[in-house]
């Protein structure tokens, strides 16, 4: 047992109950709190942020933390300490440099930008958003700086904090692959859009009973209820307080079936990635998943290679035509099959097809470089937004709700995140390719046993949580790292014909 | 503007913002918390507790203290400031002589007897809850010890934590009168009990259905919904953030309509008093209810004087009978009132009508008083229960799961708060009396017109917070002290025929 590191201890459990307490406060600000809630409970957030950062950023915690990072003391550390002290020195480089009250007012700040940006949606109002997105920006930049002093791009900062390893270099590679393979694509596509017809999809389907078959389908691909709960909410998420508290939310629209079943199925895929997680590790800095983009190829592996195949339906089709006996009983499974991989270009990316999806990324990826690179500003947004949906979708908002607002990612200072959703899509495609090789994929969904899928997953990626990162993961089961190639060549097998 | 106040400031918002995430933690626990997550979360809760603990237990805030409650600085205090202050004295008086390893361990301690005491009640095995019931009480003796160093008695320790101003002494008296005046009429009114029939209120009653009505009613009585949520529990309670988020659970049984809706009214109740506390107080050490009596009393109110008034269902029962026409379209009004203040003894304090109510909380009064004064210990508990239940009620619990197993407050270490219930009752019958006096009541009942009833009560009570006392209150409403006489009048009034 290392003595320094059980001086760090009580440090590490006070910070891992403060994060645990805002995680708590924050899924019921988005869940369930009353709408005039926000302005006292954005200030209890922003005051236990505070303690947050006071508790990690302060001399007794530094003096620790660089002796426990000399060579003589990592030896005396078990592998999940280690991991511990090398997380611990990441967030030291992101917050440190930043004034303990302007991380305060920025938590602030961000936990009422939530409640404006839910309404300014609600109402399609962007001009109701656009000054706290511009405050929010200001902030993330300045932050930003305060680590880069001037050595660094702004926005590499940002992107290292959501998937370590990829930065502008790695990413403009990666998505130059997509448009010039996809955006032909998707033209090609978008023509025949009309061959499959999904009408089927936008009947009236009662939401009591659409919640009633969403939550068995989550319990069906694994989300285990006793270690997690599922409310709804304007936008589907998951959080987590702990390994044995995980909860996922989704959202039902009355015209749209497919929605609420694939938002569900993703959203149990990023659970059970947290359910997985070794009791050692929960409620430590290194409790959870390795990476948004590593997260994010878990929650796509159920929602499309999984659940949009013909095999996972095999079983349970019969089910979903009982509960809407009257919309669905004459539609086969074939076509409803076809109908869940209908590639057509929309202006929603969590609606969209497995084929279009990379677009949306490709085109918040380049917005997010405009604000930080080129200085572009909140107010000039939506213009840019539209204009890029138009190039590489051929598609027009027709509203900022539906356009620059559609996300709820900026209003939390989140930039740099949406690139790990087309990185997780594409580890998404490597993994499968590879499980297939593994084991007998169809075989046991046509069985409906995904057991043993969920299983593997645990046993090479779930259970080390963030004690080995997405390349580590990869080569340890699969003895390659991360490559795109697959992901372009799966979505050319799948729509290219 | 007073300085040394100013350098206690920071302490007090972290105090309250502890208070309330550790309110957020315990209220999801009871509502919507997965069954596994207990074991982390009990230990996050025990943190966080801790935190708070050490927050107002050091020598900065302790020298603080003591300047401001010197006179000089005493008089560049506000009101509001002195009453902050004078409660900061009490809690220190509360918590200082506890050490503070205790006092996490006890939290720690209390958020796992929850879970155990459910199961336990489930179960209908009380052994499965006495050991750890055991521990509560032994901690709790302990800490009360801590306060009274010998000199005074230890139950009146807890009791002042609820109801200051309210020891043996009073209690003794005021439940003696109780004895007296009321056992007999029970016992009278329990002989005339079929006299009325209300089987009616034992049909198949939809739970969705309990639910839209009860929800509404909620919201007929006062219940702000854009400053509060309502959820289900096992057991009913109101809990708070803020004066902008208050929560209300409600439970809804199958084969009883009336139990849903006047737990949904008394909950109601709590929640106005909270929701009517003015923003300058709230997320303060006085922005709540000033007594439990006090908040009972509103509750109660609600409940009985408004709720089971016959004038109050005259604008609403047509409603009620829309709601379950196969139920009730032939039981008239005239009959329903009858049933909801019909008086028969039960052996569950929450079904209790008013006649019995008191005696209910006689025995857990004189219970308590045994375990703390006699050393009673939690192995004897149900035998002794039982044998008062036949004493003064005449009946007898089937199991322990409706005998001493049915309230929570024990198993959160809650000794001394069940006085407070009678005691709310008695003001609520006071307060009764005066608004007759003082306001056409029945009339605005029958206009189904509450607002004026709310903003009395808003104006000479809620507003308050803690910044004024019961008697205060009480004084200032109708310039008379606390006064049990009401009580037993009302009672006779109603009951005796």
């Amino acid at each position: 047992m290392n003595r320094t590191f059980d001086k760090l201890k009580p440090y590490l459990d006070k910070g891992m109950a403060l994060t645990t307490a805002l995680t708590l406060l924050e899924w019921d600000m988005e869940t369930l709190a009353p709408e005039e809630s926000d302005e006292y409970t954005s200030k209890v957030i922003g005051i236990l942020s505070d303690e947050y950062f006071k508790n990690y950023m302060n001399g007794d915690v530094k003096r620790l933390l660089s002796r426990l990072t000399e060579d003589k003391e990592q030896d005396k550390l078990t592998a999940a300490e280690k991991a511990i002290i090398k997380q611990l020195n990441k967030l030291y480089n992101e917050l440190e440099p930043i004034p303990s009250g302007e991380y305060r007012e920025f938590s602030e700040l961000k936990a009422k930008a939530s409640g404006i940006w839910a309404k300014a949606k609600a109402d399609k109002k962007y001009e109701e958003f656009a000054p706290i997105l511009q405050e929010i920006i200001d902030y993330r930049r300045r932050f930003a700086g305060y680590r880069s002093k001037g050595k660094e791009h702004i926005y590499n900062i940002m992107l290292e904090d959501f998937e370590p390893g990829f930065r502008m270099e790695e990413l403009d590679s990666f998505f130059d692959q997509i448009k010039t393979e996809l955006v032909p694509l998707v033209e090609k596509t978008a023509r025949n859009k009309d061959r499959i017809d999904k009408t089927y999809n936008h009947q009236e389907f009662d939401i009591e009973k659409q919640k009633k078959f969403c939550t068995w389908i989550a319990g069906y691909v694994g989300f285990d209820y006793n270690r997690g709960v599922i409310a709804q909410s304007a936008h589907p998420f998951t959080t987590n307080l702990h390994n044995h508290d995980v909860r996922i939310t989704d959202h039902y629209y009355e015209n749209n079936l497919e929605s609420g079943i694939f938002s569900m199925i993703h959203e149990s895929g990023h659970a059970m990635y947290e359910m997985g997680i070794e009791d050692e590790l929960t409620q430590t800095l290194v409790g959870t998943g390795t990476s948004m983009g590593m997260h994010e190829s878990q929650s796509r592996f159920f929602e499309n290679m999984i659940g949009r195949s013909k095999e996972f339906w095999v079983p349970i089709y019969p089910k979903l035509q009982e509960t809407f006996p009257e919309q669905l009983s004459h539609i086969s499974m074939e076509q409803f099959v076809s109908g869940i991989n209908k590639s057509a270009p929309g202006t929603i990316r969590t609606e969209a097809d497995e084929l279009t999806y990379p677009l949306h990324i490709l085109i918040r990826y380049e917005i997010e470089k405009m604000i930080f690179e080129d200085g572009v500003s909140a107010e000039e947004l939506p213009k840019i937004w539209n204009e890029k949906y138009k190039e590489y979708l051929g598609v027009e908002p027709k509203d900022d709700g539906e356009g620059v607002l559609q996300d709820v990612h900026w209003s939390g200072g989140d930039f740099g995140y949406f690139p790990s959703y087309a990185l997780g899509s594409a580890i998404s495609a490597q993994i499968y390719y590879h499980m297939k090789a593994v084991m007998p994929l169809e075989q046991y969904l046509e069985e409906g046993n995904l057991t043993p899928v969920r299983e593997y997953l645990r046993d090479k990626i779930h259970k080390y949580g963030m004690t080995k990162d997405t390349n580590e993961l990869l080569r340890g089961m699969m003895n390659e790292e991360f490559n795109p190639e697959y992901y372009i060549r799966y979505l050319k097998e799948k729509y290219d014909m």
